[in-house]
């Protein structure tokens, strides 16, 4: 549950207004579709134990319609020639209100709920009797389960000017909804309105972002309210009055939606949607709407700046990084330890635990693995091409940083070490958010990494996200964030790669396949085959399919690889041939990613059945092959389009790190960009750069293009 | 208008059937809010003249709801104590009818529609004089704009297992639906169900794909309709027998969601939603939805044969295209003089026309390009960095194809030849959508290559997509297609990134500076700057604002540029400090790509200022500094963080062709994969292949990492 949101849990009674907006179409029309579905949820807060209490508008413009059509039933064909008088305003009410409330009644009788009316005028409030005799009324029916439904009494209300008059007390049911929530001590009040809830500008303008949460000192002198900046076509600004004065008078106001069906559910089930009122708002620190956007920019900016260090001062950063890890190693085993011992007292997995733990073994290699990249030849302007295009018109491409990465990794805070300095080393900005599990560990490396980076560049290059509710915002910065990188499961790849227009570089499945061939080397079949299962079962890059050729079935070959196997505590699953010959359980699919000591087994004909077999039923990871006949494994290695092919060795080595790349932020099957493991490289992109001394296109009419390539010097 | 729904326009009677899982929620309810929606949208069918005759089911669930809340009204404890007895369907459904019509009734009548129910039962239709009389009803009814609501009268009906006797003349509301719509001689029925209509597997398999015609004689074998499939949990059985039937009598079905609150209007207006069921689909060759998915398919399978040719062959193959393009040339003229015949008569724009226009001269150009691809040194299988891991280790990164393209083109059939040569030489699938304008142009090119494609590889490496509505079908086809590449307008490349989940590769803004220097040499400045707007002002690498140095506003610099662009017919509009000076127009915006022959000019401070511009306002694809000092443009040409940074050269060069690529299949300023004028290269990616002699890695205990570099040797 989203923190600003959290005390939507003590909720029991709580006000529904629906503003015109929500009951009525566009064509000022009754929105029957809105309503019922309103009617419906209604019905469910009753049904789980909520006190509901509506406020609802409409009813002057429903009025308004049915006497439209009842004079032109009266009329007769000269009356329709004269000029059409205003319809009074008064007797739309009137007719409005129990036309309202009939089909209110009927629409919730038909879920078996019962409402009634309540019709209220501004002067009784200065009425104590009549305050205490509403709040008994209105429990008795509550205690009932009927639904009170309130609207001001239009039809023989005595106001004229509402908002001018400033001894008023209510002004319209969204000051009515207010008050009524503070006078029956609801829990919560919900607005719901045509749009979101508030923004930061006019809601049509693409850069306005809805605020999540309003905080008085903050936003009230920013926004500029009214009819003119138009935030929103329903009357925002009575809307924030009310909220405002309702929430600093002790009842939190959502504003969200009646569009959507399910939005006050949702609201009753902490979802961050539309924009919270709340007396402690600005005590809550995780207002976060607006600092994601802002660590995004920072970190271009910096990122900017570190792209125009010299490089050995690029250099230098990342080996003040090394000596930073090392000074400090003592306080970052200690909040390390700190984290372990939350992750053993809430009984998380050994393996979990293990990769958690930063032993000083690990520290020691990340920090020579950083004094590593700092080592590397410079990878920022390196000229990849050099172009004559004409007489003194020179190209060049030229390697550059990407620009601002979002690497979302999980519980491993060695991660954050790694890609930091991958980050630097490549002049990118970097958002990272680490899991939950590795908080302090992740903030005290964050805060060790950053103190190493000099003023001239900035801390804010890299910056750390601690809150998982940030990540639906960041994902949509398209604008200023130019590669998420999500490392863990497949499940948060698939949903980033759903939710996100920003391109995403990782792999969703690791579906590896190791294929014996014939001609394999049975022992060196079997050693491959172990390693790639089980040196580390749940990584990405283990076999999960093994494929064999069908001779080895006569020869013993496939018993010595299964007894291998079974030896090493792998449990198998076959295809549909192979769990026919051994007897053993079919797989339910050949597409499936055990992470676990498990594996598909089937038989193939021959090199050409195992290829086809990877490419229909694989995921473009790693495959391997085991053969000794060298024209066969050239076939494979060939024609499997997967990101690594390997032939006679382990598809364990698929990664950053074994590939000699420095370090990975992970393994890509994305086709575009970068394929297998990324290290600095995946990390750049390149630019053009065309130097001449005037020379103009002019239908390329007067320019003699050479087009040679000229030797790439540094 | 989707083809296949074409035959709507003349739609004027129309029967909609709403089952009982649209009536319904999953929990028994009403769904009051898709009821309300419902009844919206058939007042706006009414009000548009369509003649809407609605049946309806929902009633005994309904009247199961009201009689179990009666029963328990009526109840003693004792008798709660009691089993309870299951109700009586014949009661429910008495109960229920009349409490469902009087919804409608108060729903329409809030909406100033009057509605009737109309009950009948089977036997009925038997009678020539009830049919007789039930038209004769309608038909008053539909005279005065009443909605008549039918039902089949189950409270009296004595039917009993309604599915097996033979005789029935209806079995449920889809087949009552499907009779009347026949003896109403209505011109479409719409029946809503809760899924989008029929699908080719159950609608969870995401390998299900949604049928949007259904076509007997191809789908009725292959699809397993009934309880044990589940296609769709609402009955898909007896629909699609109702549709079938209906759709050979004469009145065309078309099955969609009701849960959707516009579908019968969308319907109406010929979208493509739903499946349709019309007696002559089997003639429509428009049948899209199974083919764009086979033709991606069959790209990649060529694809993966193209590959696996010797580079010779590829290089025969773009040598043949050339020869069969000079040996077809006069039927390429006669089809392309009619496509331009055409765009003359439908009094296109000239600049249009001349691009639609292949000339002997462009004809002779693009052989001759496509010959230089042939020449070019072999793309694929390009070692690109070689690494010794460990002994007898060896992992090499080569280049590969990046595996099937969708290229949309607008109205240049000579993008076609580049593309497909492009595609040829990188060893890609292709799928191309070409504009309307060139049709005939795009059919005689794509069939002159195809057909100098070998059988080897298949003349379907390359598919030629003719209908504007295959593009959202294969927008979705994320698992077969892996570049997107929109060459057309921003709206058309913005609305592409938006509605696909494939990378895209294009540029949605070509917002292009010149910025002048106060050490310029003015000469460079006006000929770089007119040549930069003017040479050809719509393409995307024209400048569109022109940034200059506040000095030059002192000695005259700036008003030679201003003159020099008046001179050439350029409108101009100032910035804020710009207009203020020049008493010029004031820009709407900074970020604004004119393609016409006006620009913005504003007055900054220095080359810094003019990198804040830049950054602030620009698009990241070409931009260029005029200057003699050479510290400046290196500062420039070092910070400006673009695709292409040029200096003392026109922004017009930016460009595949003046590159040197090639040919381009369009300028990227995406920041991912390739940036710039993107060529061959930009069309490939790279595979891992490793080596080894059976190595394991084994907790990396054994293995000794040498990652030493090799030469990279072809």
């Amino acid at each position: 549950m989203d923190p600003t949101r959290a005390f939507v849990r003590s909720v029991k009674r709580v006000v529904v207004k629906v503003g015109t907006a929500v009951v009525t179409r566009s064509d000022g029309r009754l929105a029957l579709g809105r309503l019922g579905a309103l009617c419906e949820q209604l019905k469910e807060l009753n049904n789980r134990g909520y006190e509901v209490i509506l406020v609802t508008s409409g009813a002057v413009g429903l009025g308004k319609q049915r006497l439209r059509y009842r004079r032109l039933a009266n009329s007769s064909f000269s009356d329709l020639q004269n000029p059409q008088y205003e319809l009074d305003g008064k007797a739309c009410a009137a007719v409005g209100q129990s036309s309202l409330m009939a089909l209110y009644d009927i629409m919730f009788s038909q879920l078996d709920v019962t409402s009634s009316q309540l019709l209220v005028n501004d002067g009784f409030f200065r009425d104590a009797d009549f305050r205490k005799q509403l709040t008994d009324t209105v429990h008795s029916l509550l205690d009932l389960r009927v639904i009170p439904i309130f609207n001001e009494n239009d039809a023989v209300s005595t106001r004229k000017a509402p908002y001018e008059d400033s001894s008023g007390i209510f002004w319209d049911n969204d000051s009515l909804a207010g008050l009524l929530a503070l006078e029956l001590k609801a829990d919560l009040l919900v607005l719901l309105s045509d749009v979101e809830g508030l923004y930061s500008g006019p809601p049509s303008d693409p850069k306005s972002k809805l605020i999540h949460t309003y905080v008085k000192e903050k936003h009230h002198s920013k926004i500029t309210f009214g009819d003119k900046s138009r935030l929103g076509r329903g009357g925002m600004t009575a809307k924030v009055n009310a909220a405002v004065c309702a929430a600093y008078s002790g009842t939190p106001v959502i504003i969200t939606s009646g569009y959507t069906n399910d939005n006050i559910m949702r609201v009753l089930q902490g979802e961050r949607i539309g924009t919270v009122f709340h007396k402690d708002a600005h005590l809550w620190t995780s207002i976060k709407e607006i600092t994601a956007h802002e660590m995004a920019v920072a970190a271009r900016d910096s990122s900017r700046r570190l792209q125009n260090l010299k490089s050995e001062d690029r250099k230098k950063i990342l080996l003040d990084v090394a000596a930073a890890i090392e000074k400090n190693e003592s306080e970052i085993r200690i909040e390390n330890a700190a984290d372990v011992a939350d992750a053993e007292e809430a009984g998380y997995e050994r393996s979990l635990i293990s990769r958690l733990t930063l032993r000083p073994e690990k520290i020691a290699s990340l920090v020579k693995s950083v004094r590593n990249l700092a080592d590397m030849v410079e990878p920022i302007g390196q000229i990849l091409k050099r172009t004559e295009l004409a007489d003194k018109l020179t190209l060049e491409k030229i390697s550059c940083p990407l620009g601002v990465l979002l690497v979302i990794f999980e519980s491993r805070p060695d991660a954050l070490v790694q890609i930091a300095a991958l980050a630097i080393r490549s002049g990118n900005g970097l958002l990272l958010k680490g899991g939950k599990e590795a908080k302090r560990s992740n903030a005290v490396l964050h805060k060790v990494i950053t103190s190493a980076i000099p003023d001239t560049v900035g801390g804010k290059l890299i910056g750390l996200v601690t809150s998982r509710e940030a990540i639906p915002d960041l994902l949509k910065l398209d604008d200023v964030i130019d590669l998420v990188i999500p490392r863990g499961s497949n499940s948060l790849v698939s949903q980033i790669k759903d939710t996100t227009k920003i391109p995403v570089l990782g792999h969703a499945d690791g579906i590896c396949h190791v294929y014996v061939d014939k001609a394999a080397n049975i022992n060196v079949a079997k050693q491959i085959a172990r390693d790639a299962k089980t040196d580390y079962p749940a990584a990405c890059n283990a076999m999960e399919t093994l494929l064999v050729h069908q001779d080895l079935s006569g020869n013993g070959g496939l018993d010595e690889l299964i007894a291998e196997l079974k030896r090493a505590g792998v449990q198998l699953y076959g295809g549909p041939r192979a769990s026919a010959l051994l007897k053993i359980a079919e797989t339910k699919s050949f597409h499936l990613e055990y992470s676990s000591l498990a594996c598909t087994i089937e038989i193939v004909d021959d090199v050409f059945a195992a290829i086809d077999h990877i490419h229909h039923h694989g995921s473009s990871h790693t495959d391997c092959i085991v053969t000794e006949d060298s024209e066969v494994a050239e076939t494979f290695l060939r024609q499997v389009d997967s990101a690594a092919v390997f032939h006679n060795a382990s598809t364990r080595f698929c990664d950053g790190a074994r590939f000699g790349l420095g370090a990975e932020v992970g393994i890509s099957t994305s086709r575009i960009h970068a394929r297998g493991p990324v290290g600095v490289e995946g990390l750049l992109t390149n630019r053009w750069v065309l130097r001449g001394n005037g020379q103009i296109v002019d239908g390329d009419r007067n320019v003699t293009y050479t087009h040679k390539q000229l030797p790439v010097v540094a």
